[in-house]
């Protein structure tokens, strides 16, 4: 088995762009992808690729990946679409190590994208229920604020976190967000906008939900046999854990965790031979301010119902034992569905190469990325670690 | 790099089933699956799911895989949905491979499922219409069989084929589906039928094309050090290839022929270390009558304008050097989109297992399925050998 590398990372900024496509978006995260490869890297090396989405707003719901390639002009090579949700390119990432580790391939570009800013509320909110539980919860009205809403009324409930915890990750990765030049909402907000907003699904409020965006991004993977072409400073895809579960949230073992979310993980972390005591930087799904508490659990970074301790003594800020969606995470960043996941993978990828910028963590040698599909139907976790480290 | 074995494979009947679900139908063709293992094979040795399917009629587009992965009680296993048009199941099975060559997973079921004849005409002209190129084809009023009209039209003028041929491919097929009982079309038709038949796109009649169907299919794939648990006899799949192309029939290199067919066969035949006379028996992708003769010559079965000589010599009959589509085809045996590429792989493995019943043939040890997505904008062949053969 071949180790596989992040070699390259690029993104549009994640926003509302009605007057872009979906093949213009993802060509500006490849454009950007390609130029941030150290040593260079011909687009003609690329021999396989995989696109994540959601279904780019039924554009071009048929050979989604090959309209995309065509465009990038990479016809020819093998490509395909992956559709898990919320988590597509999260598994897109996933199948580029796969192709990479069989031997099939060396150079693979995986990324995602999605248009949304441009369907009305109606269509916009068929796209997304779609992805739910479809008898039980899309065709009664359930939302996915409304499942989210769920777990953190349970999770509240059985634990010592309170509203305000849940304000806080809005606080935490809004600070995070505005100074993310790509980041969809980048400005900050305090602990009583987040509180005082409107609900929208009891417990939670409007800035404790992500926005729909528009958005790409892509990254570059390559095999040991050829990473040294392209660079000096590789970051290796350590271990890349995934798991299914059942798609609506009352089918499953808990509503205060996401199970998906913890077998992937604890893969993951088995794949590379760490803890998570190990982890110098996490981008987790934090498609609503709960699921970040969630996430710290079944990431196993603290115990079942301590995720607010973590954010009262502040571990996950920036210049915490652990900081958590530096990029701002879904909340302020943006959640373009389909992007997302490779969106994450390039703010780890960046942080572990030292190319943060104004987020740098200082030192950052191995990160995770956190992907859910849905309310946690699907999960993929990757632990990044920068070549030398541990 | 490990092999990678069909180890079992089972489908629905391929027809109009509106009183089943994605979900039913998968279930079914899963069941059958596993049943056909010769050693058995509990389902909790399945450490990976690879569903295709362009959009399950829209009733679960995100998430679709996961939904079915719950229903089969499989959940926990790591699930995506690939999505390559006409060519979707086709890819879940390469990407199963990839997933037991990286050695990620040693059991994987790869399939594909489509419902199709409950949506109305519009709804199902919109869903196929999607997977051609958007702006210049579906938007301009242009159909899949218009697309493949084209392509016949200028094939004709080119070579020395006639309509007649067309209708040819139309007899064999539907003589080989009658043989069939999964069959959608399961009757003969004469050259008379096929050639008097009301024109769809001039010069495609009815009987030149395939029908739209519901139906499912689904493989087993098992690594090189579990394979022997399952059966004695096992199915080396021996070589894959892809590739994609621009997406519109309009943007490409030809129109008699399909260039991601010829370069995805190439490189299976590669990667197999065979050439087109080793073949035995043969799948390929005949959701319109001209689409079978341009494979003819896309795979390497003749010359380029030669497929006609190969119909009119009986060489693809079924007592012919290199039967094709002893299943019926798309033509006969029908085209649930999202299926198509499984079922052809376990008509394959059934040939060289000796399981084909009426329709097998002698002594099979090579055999290829060749599915293609919308007009060609995807495709991927893969070759399968009996161990111990060649």
């Amino acid at each position: 088995m071949r180790d596989a590398y992040l070699v390259g990372a690029g993104q549009t900024a994640f926003g509302s762009m009605p007057s872009e496509s979906y093949r213009s978006l993802f060509a500006t995260a490849f454009d950007r992808a390609i130029d941030s490869v150290p040593g260079g890297l011909d687009p003609r090396s690329i021999d396989e690729a995989v696109i994540g989405a959601l279904g780019v707003g039924g554009r071009q719901l048929g050979l989604a990946g090959p309209a995309i390639t065509e465009h990038l002009g990479l016809h020819g090579v093998p490509c395909s679409r992956i559709e898990n949700a919320c988590a597509a390119s999260g598994y897109a990432v996933r199948q580029a190590v796969q192709a990479v580790q069989s031997g099939m391939a060396d150079v693979v570009l995986a990324g995602g994208v999605e248009v949304m800013t441009d369907l009305s509320d109606d269509v916009t909110n068929y796209w997304l229920g779609v992805s739910g539980e479809t008898e039980w919860e899309r065709l009664t009205g359930t939302t996915f604020a409304g499942v989210y809403a769920q777990m953190a009324s349970a999770y509240l409930d059985r634990y010592d976190a309170t509203a305000e915890h849940l304000s806080m990750v809005a606080v935490k990765n809004h600070a995070n967000g505005a100074k993310n030049p790509h980041a969809h909402l980048g400005f900050e907000c305090s602990l009583e906008d987040a509180t005082g907003a409107p609900t929208v699904a009891e417990p939670l409020t409007l800035y404790h939900c992500c926005p729909t965006s528009d958005g790409a991004a892509a990254v570059l993977v390559a095999s040991e046999d050829v990473v040294e072409e392209y660079t000096a400073d590789p970051v290796r895809i350590a271990g890349v854990g995934a798991a299914s579960d059942r798609v609506g949230l009352f089918q499953r073992d808990t509503y205060t965790g996401i199970p998906a979310s913890e077998l992937a993980a604890n893969r993951a972390y088995e794949a590379a031979g760490i803890e998570p005591d190990d982890l110098d930087v996490a981008e987790v799904h934090d498609c609503f301010s709960i699921a970040e508490l969630l996430a710290y659990e079944d990431l196993g970074l603290c115990d079942r119902g301590e995720a607010h301790t973590l954010l009262e003594e502040g571990t996950t800020d920036p210049d915490g034992a652990i900081p958590v969606n530096t990029s701002g995470g879904l909340k302020s960043k943006g959640h373009p569905i389909g992007a997302t996941g490779a969106g994450q993978l390039g703010e780890c990828y960046h942080q572990l190469t030292g190319e943060a910028g104004d987020r740098q963590v200082e030192d950052a040698e191995i990160g995770l990325a956190h992907n859910v599909g849905g309310s946690g139907g699907a999960a993929v976790v990757h632990v990044l670690e920068r070549e030398g480290a541990a």
